[in-house]
């Protein structure tokens, strides 16, 4: 919603009419301008032919830069999909919009590549009896990344195109069209974007640069098909939850005091007031069990003023939250955590299994293995494996994040899986909120879950009763008034409830075995970066 | 996620190891004394009943108050929901755990209605061989939405129960056990908060109070309802949208510039520096646009600094944003937009019906209203008709709140429709991204979309070649340094692509007939409120 009521001029106030008139004129100026540039343009290239070959050029109207699409008209056209190109359609003139991906002109012809999302197929243009002299040169002229309509024969090929996903066929063009040009220097090229490291010694690009870039950056094969998984991820995640019965809630991200600790939140100026932003919407999916709604789920940002510059940390990501009433004992929830994270491994491993390649690829990694159902474990049984491993530590100390990734490799050598569930975590590492363990309170039902070492959940049984939760709160020196609208809610009746949070970005970079939370993130935020 | 890796004690810092020991122990006290509470509770209400007619209680062990739910065991038993009871299941002995809602004890007797989310059911309880008045009283005691579980058998009845949802059976106890006690005294009552205004001259709730006690008012009938269907809006856009190839994406929040003008943006203190909540996803999603993703949609939070307390604004809410290129003309996008609106009121119709009729109970509305294709009239139409109906105004004037509500209601007496599409905005009163119309730049290529006389959808075709956008910026008085990003997007070859933006709580508010939409959003957040 663009507006979320009238529109306003750019200091904020109601336009005069005055302003309003001279503000369309400047805009039909400078459309037309824009469109001039472009027809110029055509003109210049159509004039740099005749230089070369007088007035003739057998191939006029077939080729040249559009007009600035402004929607001039319906046209009724079948635009194909590069996905589309298979020898099915050999002989078939066809249109295709594509971006051009690479060219070479070499004597009279012209090899070009187009470009599709993850779709590249190869098109030729060779100087004949309807190709002109002028026509390839205009094509070979044409900058990197720009986008044509194509014209042309689909052929099928003897030899398989290895460098193009339509291996079995190419596009004979006869009218090529650009729609809108891109800039001759590119700062950075696709090709080296995509290359896997160490490949041939030739040059691959860091991660800053690739955000500074991210445009070009997302256009590879790699990243196309990495923000396709995170999306089925998501997908995923809901459908299963839908389909067991919870309900999708959306919670406030501005939150009237720092709730779950003071340290790591951003302050907002509201009005002539302050606020903050949710570190997760904890408190209030919990709200929404006290609320009736049983079983919720919720997909937000979720914001952390961590200055953490890890591989791992962001300052805003996506949460994957749920929170479930359950009846008798909180493994009712994490086994169907477990199993949900099931459903989502196996979807990816079938729905994505093309995005998955293209991924590793570029980023080589082993495939993601789990089990069914999946592996939960005590924390002792897992600090009892670190200690084998001859790591010295007390029973109910912290993981710290290299035990935490040697503990994954164990797990991984003992269990062969990727994913497990670790349980029973000491209660002093975890928030307040959570639920002692009922016989030993060293211990509490709470959990995280790990993927590739890493944790990817964390999630407990909360505690239910006003009563005990003030007194845990206390003693973890929250300010009680702070969180009042919090406990109240738990004064009206408040059934037995877990669940827990998940990272979208870390799930899907650790499944792909990615080195770095950034390349799962569309735009990245960290304690340095807040652009583009 | 609640921990982003370690977890920390309350001052942010690592807890020493002596610390944590204490902790637990204090935690373990404050477990037990709960637990203890809890069952000194049931211990009095039995010496209650010794005290009334000695030692004798036939119900002992059937009724009393659960010690606090820390997961002590894992029962196996099958509990139904109150949906579930219907005459199939009469004479069957079963387990319901759900929430009081009303009880009445008269002589040896006690009525009580059981609720579940939307659902009710009557349950009884009379003085006999396995019932005691003792157990009788006790159930008469137990605060209304407090949860409890309760065995009994199903039987049917001769008369409809007119007052719950499951009219046909009712439930005899043999056992009631309180699983959360509620207070004594609640600060509202749900049969208050569910009741239609005027019925009986009977107390109703005004809005703040409903807000300020926000736990129960999402517990009466039509809260449940409003929340699953909006829940359905947003399940209904994504699945159309991802069948029509739309991807998935998630877009920042804090942003680096007030980059859509800055006089509603909220600042965020970001580490040792200045940052923005973004007002909408635009520029984001027009980036994955250029980046090759195609067609794109987002639902996340939006937020606006405006100081509006009206019906309809809210400073954060859910915005469902789509974007998307187009071959020719943006009509391609605006028709996608508009079935897209059929297939998600459909979709209500058909799978929301009971929701629907709840919340018309209690806040009564004609039936929405559309019509297939979606009606689409030109803002010039629009004016005609105002003018028409006695309105002065400019032909490009925008228009007014009160001219949008006597537009929606004069399409609707000319076309019976309750959702339509204002095409061909005046250019002066939209952003500065808009694209002019080709051949009279007084108007644009864009459009709102309108239900019920309010407008909900905000969209339009925007400009993609990078010259003829900086120009418009600077037109628009924006500072281009803070919209860089932004425009260096389009250097590199980008589509003519057109879109808009959804506001999730109008839609549900307006599609069901709502007066406010603070009743469509969990948590609402307005200038005046960011609690709880």
């Amino acid at each position: 919603m663009e507006g979320q009521g009238e529109v306003l001029g750019p200091d904020g106030q109601p336009m005069s009419k005055k302003a309003l008139k001279k503000q369309q004129k400047d805009a039909e100026k400078a459309a037309k301008k824009a469109a001039y540039k472009q027809q110029n343009k055509e003109q210049q290239s159509q004039e740099d032919g005749a230089h070369e070959k007088e007035n003739e050029d057998v191939s006029e109207g077939r080729y040249g830069t559009l007009p600035l699409n402004q929607s001039q008209e319906k046209v009724q056209r079948k635009i194909y999909k590069i996905c589309e190109l298979t020898p099915e359609l050999a002989d078939k003139k066809v249109w295709v919009r594509a971006r051009l991906h690479t060219s070479r002109a070499k004597g009279k012809q012209c090899f070009f590549v187009l470009r599709q999302q993850k779709w590249t197929v190869q098109a030729l243009a060779a100087v004949g009896d309807r190709i002109s002299r002028q026509m390839v040169k205009f094509i070979a002229g044409v900058p990197k990344e720009s986008i044509v309509d194509v014209e042309g024969t689909v052929r099928g090929v003897g030899q398989k195109i290895e460098a193009c996903t339509q291996q079995d066929v190419e596009l004979h063009v006869d009218q090529v069209w650009v729609v809108s040009t891109a800039a001759q220097r590119l700062p950075l090229q696709i090709e080296d974007l995509t290359r896997p490291e160490g490949e041939n010694d030739l040059a691959t690009v860091n991660q800053d640069s690739r955000l500074d870039n991210r445009i070009l950056d997302l256009r590879t094969t790699t990243s196309q098909s990495i923000f396709r998984l995170e999306a089925g991820v998501c997908r995923l995640f809901r459908d299963i939850l839908t389909q067991n019965n919870f309900v999708e809630i959306h919670t406030p991200k501005i939150i009237p005091a720092a709730s779950e600790g003071g340290a790591n939140v951003f302050e907002v100026t509201y009005f002539k007031s302050k606020a903050y932003l949710a570190q997760s919407p904890q408190l209030y999916k919990q709200m929404a069990i006290c609320a009736e709604f049983d079983r919720v789920f919720t997909v937000g940002a979720v914001f952390r003023a961590e200055d953490s510059n890890t591989h791992r940390h962001l300052t805003e990501f996506v949460g994957l939250d749920l929170e479930m009433a359950f009846n008798f004992h909180y493994h009712e929830v994490v086994d169907l955590i477990g199993d949900m994270f099931v459903h989502i491994f196996k979807g990816l491993q079938t729905q994505y299994a093309e995005e998955i390649e293209m991924v590793h690829k570029q980023f080589p990694a082993e495939p993601f293995k789990f089990l069914e159902p999946s592996l939960r474990i005590d924390y002792a049984e897992g600090v009892a494996l670190l200690r084998e491993a001859g790591v010295e530590m007390e029973e109910d100390e912290d993981l710290s994040t290299p035990n935490e990734k040697l503990l994954g490799r164990l797990v991984k050598a003992k269990y062969d899986t990727d994913f497990f569930i670790l349980d029973k975590f000491p209660l002093a590492v975890r928030p307040f909120y959570t639920m002692p363990d009922p016989t030993n309170s060293k211990w509490s039902n709470s959990y995280d879950m790990f993927m590739r070492g890493e944790e990817i959940l964390s999630g407990a049984q909360r505690i239910h009763d006003p009563d005990f939760l003030t007194k845990r709160a206390l003693e973890h020196g929250c300010e009680l008034d702070k969180i009042k609208g919090y406990i109240d809610a738990f004064r009206y009746g408040a059934p037995p409830h877990a669940g827990g949070g998940i990272g979208l970005e870390r799930v899907t970079m650790l499944y792909l075995g990615l080195d770095n939370v950034r390349k799962t993130s569309l735009f990245p935020r960290d304690p340095k970066r807040v652009t583009p």
